[in-house]
């Protein structure tokens, strides 16, 4: 159980399979530096290229092609003091009647107050005097890489993770990302110092990180990445359209009742029909993502 | 302000331009009688015909086309102690290649315990023998005449409202249609003592309810369905896919935001951007129903 | 097997259970007029409101609930000198990104040239000199009233029928309606003298017509509309996505070859693998419509 | 100007980047084999995995990045007497309610009768006894290596090409590729001796090929496939959900026609809104393929 203190020096824009810049122990802990969306480091200074460049990849010694490598975020510290986002809403999440009147895209500039925990706009906008919500720190983009040898651009998406966006991976969840190759090849970046549903201005709060994850390998399969807060499961779909996403997510939580918690498929409809969460991750990038969730206080392990 | 006692005796399987059974004036309340989704009443008695037969219409005196009626659910109380569902999940939910495996369709009764506050599979399920979620009643169909002579199932939705079966639609919410004709021609039903997101069964727990309503026609003009909780102002988006769904609802926040919140279309994507919830009101229906939400924390009327 | 030349006096917005405006029998024969999408006729005067004005409901004697009615179309023959259509792309065949750059919609006239068989932009425009397509009459909006009570409006379809776009529905064709009302109540309207596949400027070439279509009674049972020309059979499924409209065609289809050709689903997939069409009805109408055809050639009837 | 004759010895199943296997000139002509989308070749021998083993990479020299690598489809010659398909219908063409129907997946061998000229099921299947469409050779898959150190398997498709299952890459036929690394790398297999729209049985019918295809550089950049028949010029769109990949195509073809047709938006809406043929590819792969097509009868090259 070593902590690696690692200090990325290239940084990539594909999650493939490429030579790892660290081996770790299973049980082992990172504590790394992940830069921003746009490349830009905790001095603000341009290191990398578009889209999401990523720190890793990281071999988790003992991770074999069909396991499962569970992610711990023990913690995310903004390594900086602002962060930025872009302007108006993304056409993605508009009616495209609506489109033509949207104003010209523009990037602004936050500060993140760590003392005061919140997030605030530099430049003053109307209406927003006051807006100053929490700093909620998460990963936008991260994970494994995928199978058969192939390279997925860190702006999208699929079965290994990858650009998700989505608010729960956040310290003290753990994420499950299914392993295609050996040693996992565990990738990160991307973080967010705050971020609404479905990343509909097409960033978070974006800036540099401090981030601390610990990893496990667990001796079983899963097809689509899942996750575990306090006091929630969560299973993620990725795919366009969101219909799609939901499919993927609904159809892995429907699989993990069965497996852990002793609920076949008739006793899964049961408790997802009444109590299911669906959140959205993304409806931003080329695939979209859709998170199935269950609180924990109505499962009992089996 | 009178509070009217309606028990019907008719009920209807489409939204659409039908003589009125009640004429109330603006500002008046409601108390009804309605159905399950399949007919049947508070003794179990079939009195109409599937889909989600809706009692009314109902006429708001000074309810004219581009107006909006804002209706304040005061009340929803189960009617009879038993509701059902259906197991297990919908095809709509299920990756395709899933659905070979489904268990074949079935009904299960629930207990409505009224006293305890929960609801209860009659017949137990293993793993699920403590599974005893708390009432919460909402409306499933609920909506107004649409425009152009036009009737829509029961079944489905669209910007007069219908069948969004969106948990938030629970006392204390206020939900506004767009008025298409004259008296606005009210229709409500489809009572659920208990929902997930997406009615990925296909149904909530199906009973018979007493409903409260209390009407006030707005002279102003809305494109979708929003709503006001004690805590939220949400949009909602009816259509296929999903991602359709979503768009109609985002722009419709948007638009609210600029009407009453002070925000123009940056300003309030900078809001959104950081703080918009999005729900799945449900997955099921010919047309999907998502929810853009906003807590109320964040807005100040101007 | 009487012609009947009918004269509208009014027109209809929706397909819906109206009054008949004439009862004729089964085999009879329909000469009638129909004005443009707009609710101009033959003279260019405004008759009737947007969108698709239609002429009937025609009562069908004999027609019911389960029955399918089948329309041969005999003839189509414009009934005057121009038509209009719509510049640019509609928004829902471009890309999201390009919407912003789309020049502002126009309305332009066409001279329908009978004479010489084809159709030319009054204006010239540079580039289009010597554009002059053939006239290729075709039926826009069709349909029989839906199920339950529905009204749909004319700028949508669903299996009823309804505004579908398809250019196969021309003269020669014979189009098929699931019944679902007593009479069948069958509607027709919105005549293109062209249209591109996908009736991507929003419009065909919208102009009166005077038509010609004759009714036959079938005692079978169909989902969604079914039509044979002289080279093809074909299916019909209205919906959206595109993907959900395919599916409806596609399983149509299959079904179609069980019934009439001798072909189970495994045989029938062995056939349409290999010469399957698909056809784009429209990709601009809240649903949208996909035909699935197979070449007659190809095909027994058993 | 020279023509190679290259024997593969290994097989890609992705399209990345990747150590070329043979450098060639622009203008130059290969003469290559391919094997099945299962890895069979010529003697029905597996040498390959799935999903479709390709040919390649070819390096083009003069191929830079924003290049366009035409490909002109020579001859497409199957190499064996056999090939074979699934039935029945695949999950994504079906109704979810109709899949529980669906009969077991099979795997059926054809004869591939170049004397003849046709091809026909080996095994007899009811009312399929005389069924022997025409040999209609075709690329399911080829493209180059897409930008950014991205691989995709050959299972899908993007702007780089891949997995689009045209009927219409077929000899005579000239297909354009976005070149986005040095040389473009150009893979190519997954020959189909036959396939009808959509390959909605999962294939078409699968064989091994000797292929020859001649390579122009084009000093000019383009955003998605484009392709030319002797009748016809279309573009390329590949994405989920069909809409999408209609959206891609569309605009390709409007940027198209004022790039080398001297159409301004406007006069390019006029021109498709009247003649735009939509073709399916596929309706199977993880990305959807959709073709829009112009005869080249309307166009004058300026």
């Amino acid at each position: 159980m070593t902590t690696h203190r690692f200090t990325p020096s290239k940084y990539f824009n594909t999650l493939g399979t490429a030579e790892p810049v660290l081996r770790v122990a299973n049980g082992d802990t990172i504590v790394t530096d992940t830069i921003d969306a746009s490349g830009l480091d905790a001095r603000e200074v341009a290191v990398a290229s578009r889209p999401n460049p990523m720190t890793g990849p990281f071999f988790i010694e003992g991770a074999e092609p069909g396991d499962t490598l569970a992610v711990h975020i023990e913690r995310l510290t903004p390594s900086r003091a602002t962060g930025w986002t872009y302007s108006p809403l993304a056409l993605t999440v508009l009616d495209p009647a609506a489109v033509a009147d949207r104003p010209a895209p523009q990037r602004a500039v936050w500060d993140i107050d760590q003392k005061a925990g919140t997030v605030r706009l530099q430049q003053p906008v109307a209406g927003l005097e006051d807006f100053a919500p929490a700093i909620q720190p998460m990963i936008g983009c991260f994970g494994v890489a995928p199978a058969g040898g192939q390279a997925f651009s860190t702006a999208t998406s699929a079965q290994n993770g990858g650009n998700m966006d989505y608010r729960l991976f956040a310290p003290g969840t753990t994420a499950w990302f299914p392993v295609a190759v050996p040693g996992a090849l565990f990738y990160l970046g991307d973080g967010h110092a705050c971020q609404g549903d479905g990343e509909i201005v097409g960033t978070g709060i974006e800036t540099s990180f401090e981030m601390e994850v610990t990893f496990t390998v667990l001796k079983r399969a899963i097809t689509w990445p899942r996750g575990e807060t306090a006091e929630d499961i969560f299973t993620i779909g990725n795919a366009r359209p969101l219909d799609q996403a939901l499919q993927h997510a609904t159809t892995e939580m429907s699989k993990w009742l069965g497996e852990d918690y002793g609920l076949d498929a008739r006793a899964a409809s049961h408790l997802m029909g009444q109590v299911v969460r669906y959140d959205v991750g993304n409806v931003f990038n080329p695939a979209f993502t859709v998170a199935c969730r269950i609180a924990k206080k109505w499962l009992t392990k089996r």
